[in-house]
């Protein structure tokens, strides 16, 4: 989720949860990323999502944030543990880094620099390598958009070689979406309507919660809701959002 | 908390956090550090923890872990914000470095270096240091604690010639413990007796709740709990804790 205005992701996460074990197979582990300000709040467990009581938690309590990462774990390579649950966090220019992974990548090679990975999935490497990538990149700072963009794009198309590679990345200013071979995204905007989860029978009128200048984007691997309009984001694309909506593409 | 068995934290943790507002004034957020083999489960709330949601979920949930480290803050340096709570958590050698600290540095430099802070106290500062400097001695790999010790020892009494600098720093194998002015330690084990809390009318019996190898040390600023022996640390010590019990000091 990504929004021009703090926002509780308490009722896409209620239909994203069920997934977890519930309407999907994606039950081992779970995590949660909020950035407020410069900084994040990550919950992780390596329990599946529907019985989580961290996830009851964040059910709940609305955390109010503008840019949220969430996944559901489906095990391919790494056990079941809470080193390997998304998104994974590091620090880079000062600022905390998240990132989530859909897919599979085969046979990555390690990277031999700073950041290193603790657990033993292929995610976790990927995200290494990219922060390494950046960092070699622009050893100092964060760089604008315009020069961050075509390095990371580089970096995202090497890695997808290897394999799927959808991914969700962050430093709480901008929100990075790459679509390897599925990904959607809606975005919640004036006039506001009733959205309808897809995998509980739960409606919202966010015309109630919202005031008129709000807007949300959220992105996921398949549609949360049943009656909005989804945009399928094509393969091989790597988007940027920001205060809840797609950016223009810098030309690579 | 260090244990030489995964334990639940919830009777300690109900104590300390009555002073996140109640018993004492560390009301400017707060946070816990868990670590489940190399992963670490990290809460932050810049609420106070009296009243924040995510410490009613530590004080009902039983996380169990060998290696927990928690702090509530009382902002002397940088603003109230998730960003400047305490425990900071950052990579290094492929393990999660928790750290967090009680005291105040003044005027202390910023490294320049791979770690940088994201918020702005000199805890996270002194924290971005120690691995620094760490890293620089060892670039490649964690060394043997006792080549690792006297390099640890050296930077921490550097920093403390900034000001009062009690802390903990776990990677949830080691767990280290630097009295600058004011630490205690219980190491509770066989025969295990009954404790009650100081900061609320709370009594437990570990004798119920243990088995006889059972070991586990608590270190806290102030006792904890009122009949039991707290062995205080003395000033400028640095100690080092594994499977819940002082480790014999490697010779510097």
């Amino acid at each position: 989720m990504n929004c021009n205005v703090p926002t509780d992701i308490c009722f896409s996460f209620t239909g994203f949860c069920a997934r977890g074990g519930r309407t999907d197979d994606h039950c081992d582990g779970w995590g949660i990323a909020f950035f407020e300000g410069s900084g994040c709040r990550l919950l992780l467990d390596e329990k599946s999502a529907v019985v989580s009581p961290v996830a009851e938690l964040v059910r709940q309590y609305p955390i109010h944030s503008t840019h949220v990462i969430s996944h559901i774990r489906k095990a391919t390579q790494g056990r079941v543990a809470l080193e390997n649950c998304h998104p994974f966090q590091r620090e880079l220019w000062g600022r905390y880094w998240v990132f989530a992974h859909n897919g599979d990548l085969k046979d990555l090679p390690k990277t031999q620099g700073f950041y290193q990975s603790v657990g033993d999935t292929d995610s976790e490497q990927a995200f290494c390598t990219i922060l390494e990538r950046l960092r070699q990149a622009f050893p100092d700072e964060k760089p604008v958009l315009t020069a961050l963009y075509p390095i990371l794009q580089d970096i995202t198309t090497q890695l997808a070689t290897y394999g799927v590679f959808n991914y969700l990345l962050s430093d709480g200013e901008h929100f990075f979406v790459h679509c390897s071979t599925l990904l959607s995204y809606v975005v919640r905007e004036a006039p506001f309507c009733q959205a309808h989860l897809v995998d509980q029978d739960v409606t919202v009128d966010f015309q109630e919660l919202t005031k008129i200048q709000d807007r949300v984007a959220i992105i996921a691997t398949v549609p949360l809701t049943d009656n909005e309009d989804w945009t399928p984001i094509p393969p091989h694309q790597l988007m940027v959002f920001q205060d809840g909506e797609p950016q223009p593409m810098p030309i690579c």
